[in-house]
């Protein structure tokens, strides 16, 4: 899994920071997850290929996080996209992205498929044979949904050394790769543990902002290799983080701990702090394993 | 009059281009003319300031035109804005802006009014003392006005040599910066001009940005100072530009010639040319004043 943070700041785009978007490469997808202003902007000095991209995830319908999407929707179309783009995100999405392509006169040479979406409780929106994205309900000023992406346990891997010892014939493999034990020529079985070795362990990554502190979500990303996490405030603004439905790094990491996540990756900073590593410092009194999110990062896990 | 230059390539943003977007400094007042994606942080780099603008006037509703719009008044509304916005454009720019400010649930905190145009003949949009604002209908795919900002004749410049040798009150000041004559406690009467200097020229400025070759603009924007005509494509291309309805370089400036503009100022250039120097050679085979638009520059006139 690689995330590439395309944007992370609050609020609106200023002259060196970019509001929510990035790209998270996953079993041979490129997840775009909300889609700020300059979003395509970013995505070409990240080097990702346009083309790659055929699903996009909204988490909800302010600004900062969706008011680059008919922008890169209209680029899809100039650079000549056929295939389909699937875009999931709140409803009204629909309407505001076709009211604007019309008034333009400009409709998309490629199938254009929305999944609006409206449950209160979580729900699986997208899924294939190896990856799987199901939607974590947040607590905002408006509706609004994380998003938890999990790799599906893949096939086991093969004992090369231990099928020619046991002169296994290579139209057993598949059989093995599947967890089956195999039965020799001469009756003797032979357990599939000793002709093969456990499958990769599958990632996860859950995707949360914007969002007040809401420790209901714990039980669903329990155990995600890496969360990012929305830090707005700091602890000293915990009164704003109330009121306008954000978190502070503290409360962040406290949602990585009780969840038992591998990394915590800190975004979505409010403009008002010097250093974003003020986040990192107040996060890490709470919980160990924190990286900050910027413009342009890349983490690989 | 001063020109800020924050964007002025065709299509979609990239690393290094911007999409059209200008702000005329006309009698202090600092008009926004289009708003592509990436404007508001154009306009930070510009240095001009936000509060500054109060009328926005957009050609028409292609993308790389008004997709920086909405994020532009979300910024307003969170930088404290409280005073009146007026937004100049085609008709449907109300419903979108609308749409996309009530999904996010967020209303603006000043009084956001909305002109939308549909006359197919020439208008007058705004006036003020100093300042008129006037459509120029251009023929490109959808509905699209280019503006022309004309400069009011303002008062007579006082000699102030003049008004002390004859000793005339402080109190005629304002008459003879009116144009009026003045008649001495002895019945002589001074005419005007001994007195006053005269205004300078009132300036003018075109913008016509989309358009195919309309040269039904003519005699509108005859004399104009300064004229900025989108040249998206040079002559080999002239293909292009009559199917897409843009116009060439040779083209915007046989437009210039013929309405004996002062300077032509070239830009929307598609992002296929290796240098935007071609155009202004291009241009110059016809006219000789031609200056090139370039994302931050600044004309004076």
């Amino acid at each position: 899994m690689k995330l590439h943070i395309l944007g992370c700041y609050a609020a609106t785009p200023r002259t060196l920071t970019n509001p929510t978007a990035q790209i998270l490469e996953i079993k041979n997808h490129m997840f775009l997850i909300d889609c700020g202003e300059g979003t395509q902007v970013q995505l070409r000095k990240s080097k990702v290929k346009f083309s790659r991209i055929k699903h996009i995830f909204i988490s909800h319908l302010h600004g900062d996080h969706f008011f680059g999407l008919p922008g890169l929707i209209s680029t899809f179309r100039l650079l000549g996209r056929d295939s389909e783009m699937h875009v999931y995100g709140p409803k009204g999405i629909k309407e505001a992205i076709t009211l604007l392509l019309k008034l333009g006169d400009a409709w998309t040479n490629f199938p254009l498929v929305f999944h609006e979406l409206t449950a209160k409780e979580t729900e699986v929106i997208y899924e294939d044979d190896s990856v799987s994205v199901e939607t974590i309900p947040l607590n905002h000023r408006v509706y609004t949904n994380g998003f938890l992406f999990k790799e599906k346990l893949g096939e086991r891997k093969l004992n090369i050394e231990a099928t020619e010892n046991h002169k296994i014939d290579r139209s057993e493999y598949q059989n093995i790769k599947n967890g089956k034990d195999i039965t020799l020529d001469n009756g003797q079985v032979i357990a599939n543990f000793e002709l093969s070795f456990d499958p990769p362990k599958p990632k996860s990554y859950a995707y949360c902002s914007d969002t007040a502190y809401k420790p209901e979500i714990i039980p669903q990303i329990k155990d995600a290799d890496v969360l990012y996490h929305e830090s707005t405030f700091l602890d000293s603004e915990e009164h704003l983080s109330g009121k306008t439905k954000h978190s502070t790094a503290k409360e962040a990491a406290t949602i990585a701990k009780d969840a038992d996540i591998g990394t915590l990756i800190l975004g979505h900073y409010s403009t008002r702090y010097k250093s974003i590593e003020l986040f990192k410092e107040e996060a890490q009194t709470i919980f160990d394993n924190v990286e900050l999110a910027d413009d342009g990062k890349v983490f690989e896990f």
